[in-house]
């Protein structure tokens, strides 16, 4: 292919799934000179998949296929990776302060009555505020600073007035916000909410229910892309360094200087922020790397001989406040003998109000906590699994976290700006989607919007018009 | 010295102010094997001196001397650098919405009475309210992480009902403490205000009236330091990657590789976060990087032919929401013939309640937007300058912003522990200080204590106790 030190077209900075879905688009685009520069030993990016010692499966990072999930589906589908369903049937089970609530459809509602009123409650209230958001154009009115300069927490605190509300709304906020409560910018919620279709998307996702997994784990995805793109990616690269002319841009690895025309960025800006590049981005750019951070959360796979909660009537999804595991659901693929469950956990160290402390640090602590907390939803037989796997994105070398939290006051001064291109230089990664910002949809929709921005320029430029930078 | 290949005992990264004075501290101590790597061009970090074209200077970055600066006075008076008290005679000139009110003492009561009691009465609730925080080991309690979980601003809306009262905590908080109402986590600004010793430090800080400079420039003190330790400090030298083994450290600079015992990283947590560290540094210390950033603000100053404010009984302090300079006041040393301003303004780019707009980006504008705001304020005559110059810290190369933005969470997910040594990383720099972070007397404190780690450890070591990792 190309010889070594020529200069490419596009270089795509991360073999992550977005950068592959930009990388295989501009192919497809004839924009053939190209490589795709990866810091780790193998592509996928927060996609991963573990083989447990009994020969199955897990995926360790990037999983679910929502229903809404359209951009994602259709690569699939492309791609030819076929999706299977979550078991959902059988009861959810609750656990506040260490009672245990076994409940039908989507809330505790006759365990308590009053608490689930009160959530209720205010998840129409969340509907109703998330209407006044009207579209990234109005992230410039004194309405959206007022709002980007509170916390869901404030939201929270005013709108509820029972506990088991509040550990929800904890909950849901950590497990599909990307942070607690306090972490998070009212106004982005409201933003997400409008982006996404409303609070009912929002809650869809918790149960593993509606939604399905791709067959051989989401990683599969980026496997077969990269088998696509055959030595155009080159692994163990880290990009130290990226400097951007006028007409070209140098990308520094390890030993080693590649020169390109255009340059996609395909990470989440908190890893991103790690690459020195001169001159320095534009602000929003520069802003979401300073001050998006990524949640520190692990998931937990545990596998036993048989998926007994269903004997039990029971689905397999569980929300605790007190389980180091705060969600968990039936990972169990259709057909298979064995049961697995998955669980998220907290692993950023800190205390919060209404979700249960993080992890502990030593390993097998870590683990009696996990299993305690499973075997006080689902009874003895939870204690003695197969297989135990755990997930620490945070310690993952090249990952600063899993998905990315909004704090207060990023969106007003970053803007929707964020994700422009700077000169030569355009980003993907889910985290500069509009929508579904940190799933494996953001990716697709952010990796294709890239490459379309770079498409169209080279289109322009090979026509003669002149681009500009 | 030492030869360019051995290996040193200490590494000091960054010749900041605080990582001068650990380096400093070291010869002191005898730990004279020692290298102090900076980015720059030049020592000083965030203190900077620059000259203007009539010969005068004026200091860009970090230059105040508060009365409480006990570190670093003591540290001037050690190196021989005194210091000159602000101007400040004269009544204070307040806008809001554009109207002028020119006030003594510290607060409008006079020109807005309403807006001046309700302020008033914010601020005793604030100082109450700081009391509740009981010191960094309450940092693990339900009550913090309450407290860590909202903004600053959601209790600004709360104890305010005038938009006077509003404005004047926004430009309170984005001068004194890193951010705007919005941005700041509400414990951080509880444990800040007692750190520091209550409401009245910070507002005492506001008029530079209280304050004091150094003769010749705060960088002044970092040029002796360096002079001091003499070849032992190396320029152009930006550490990229920093590598740690059981029994020594690797520091790469570009094209070189510098061996250590031990290393103090003296750099804010957010432009630290731009150098590869391995292994990874504990959670606390990564989570500052990852979440903490610094305010993205401009430094302005106005020479003008004499200081015409103080024939008009002014003296030079102003505070504004609809000028692009936030806040001004005198900076004129005392015998000077010719009168300066300097101010503050936003840089970031965002939109935000009860503060201007930050400056234009077009450097014509700007300086038409600055003037026009000051002749609202002291008449037509601020509108011909002798000198009219800005400094952009979020410009600089190798700094992100001048002095750290807390956003809600990080207190309770870092702790206390995000400035104790990670294996044989030290941490200095100002952000590292739990008292005046972010100052130059947060600077002086941090640099001392890790200089002090570093020398017990060191004379631990030189006695043969085991050191531990």
């Amino acid at each position: 292919m190309e010889p070594e030190n020529s200069t490419v077209d596009v270089i795509v900075v991360g073999a992550g799934l977005s950068g592959l879905v930009s990388a295989r688009r501009l192919v497809q685009a004839g924009i053939t000179s190209l490589r795709v520069l990866e810091a780790r030993d193998r592509v996928g990016g927060r996609t991963k998949l573990h083989r447990l010692g009994n020969g199955r499966y897990v995926e360790e990072g990037g999983q679910l296929v929502g229903p809404e999930y359209k951009r994602l589906i259709a690569l699939g589908e492309e791609l030819g990776v076929s999706t299977w369903p979550h078991n959902e049937r059988g009861k959810a089970v609750f656990e506040r302060r260490g009672r245990v609530i076994k409940f039908s459809g989507s809330m505790p509602w006759t365990a308590d009555p009053l608490g689930s009123a009160d959530f209720a409650r205010s998840l129409l209230r969340l509907d109703r505020l998330g209407k006044r958001y009207r579209g990234d154009e109005a992230l410039g009115t004194p309405e959206a600073a007022e709002l980007d300069a509170l916390t869901f927490a404030s939201w929270v605190n005013r709108s509820t007035k029972s506990a088991t509300a509040r550990t929800l709304w904890a909950i849901i906020a950590t497990l599909t916000l990307g942070g607690t409560p306090g972490d998070l910018s009212l106004l982005f919620v409201l933003r997400h909410l409008r982006a996404i279709g409303g609070v009912e998307t929002l809650l869809a996702s918790l149960s593993g229910g509606d939604e399905r997994s791709f067959t051989g784990g989401s990683a599969e995805l980026s496997l077969r892309m990269a088998a696509e793109l055959g030595d155009r990616v080159v692994l163990d690269s880290p990009t130290l360094a990226i400097r951007q002319y006028d007409d070209h841009v140098e990308v520094d690895t390890p030993g080693r200087t590649h020169h390109a025309r255009r340059v996609v960025v395909a990470m989440s800006p908190s890893d991103r922020a790690a690459i020195s590049v001169d001159p320095q981005l534009p602000l929003p750019q520069r802003t979401m790397g300073e001050r998006m951070s990524m949640l520190h959360a692990y998931k937990v796979h545990v596998v036993y001989p048989e998926p007994f909660w269903r004997r039990q009537g029971l689905s397999g999804a569980t929300m605790s406040d007190s389980a180091p595991l705060m969600l968990t659901f039936d990972d169990t693929p259709p057909g298979e003998k064995q049961g697995v469950l998955v669980g998220f956990a907290r692993g950023d160290g800190g205390r919060s109000v209404d979700l249960p402390d993080p992890m502990p640090t030593d390993p097998v602590r870590r683990r009696e906590a996990v299993l305690a907390g499973l075997a006080r939803a689902f009874g003895e037989e939870a204690l003695h699994p197969d297989e135990y796997h755990e997930m620490n994105w945070t310690e993952e070398r090249w990952t600063t976290g899993c998905v990315p939290t909004w704090p207060p006051g990023l969106l007003t001064t970053s803007g929707p700006g964020y994700a422009e291109p700077a000169g030569r230089l355009h980003f993907a990664g889910s985290e500069t989607s509009p929508r579904w910002a940190g799933s494996l949809e953001g990716a697709v929709i952010a990796g294709e919007r890239a490459a379309a921005e770079v498409a169209a320029l080279a289109t322009a430029e090979a026509a003669g018009v002149p681009a500009s930078r």
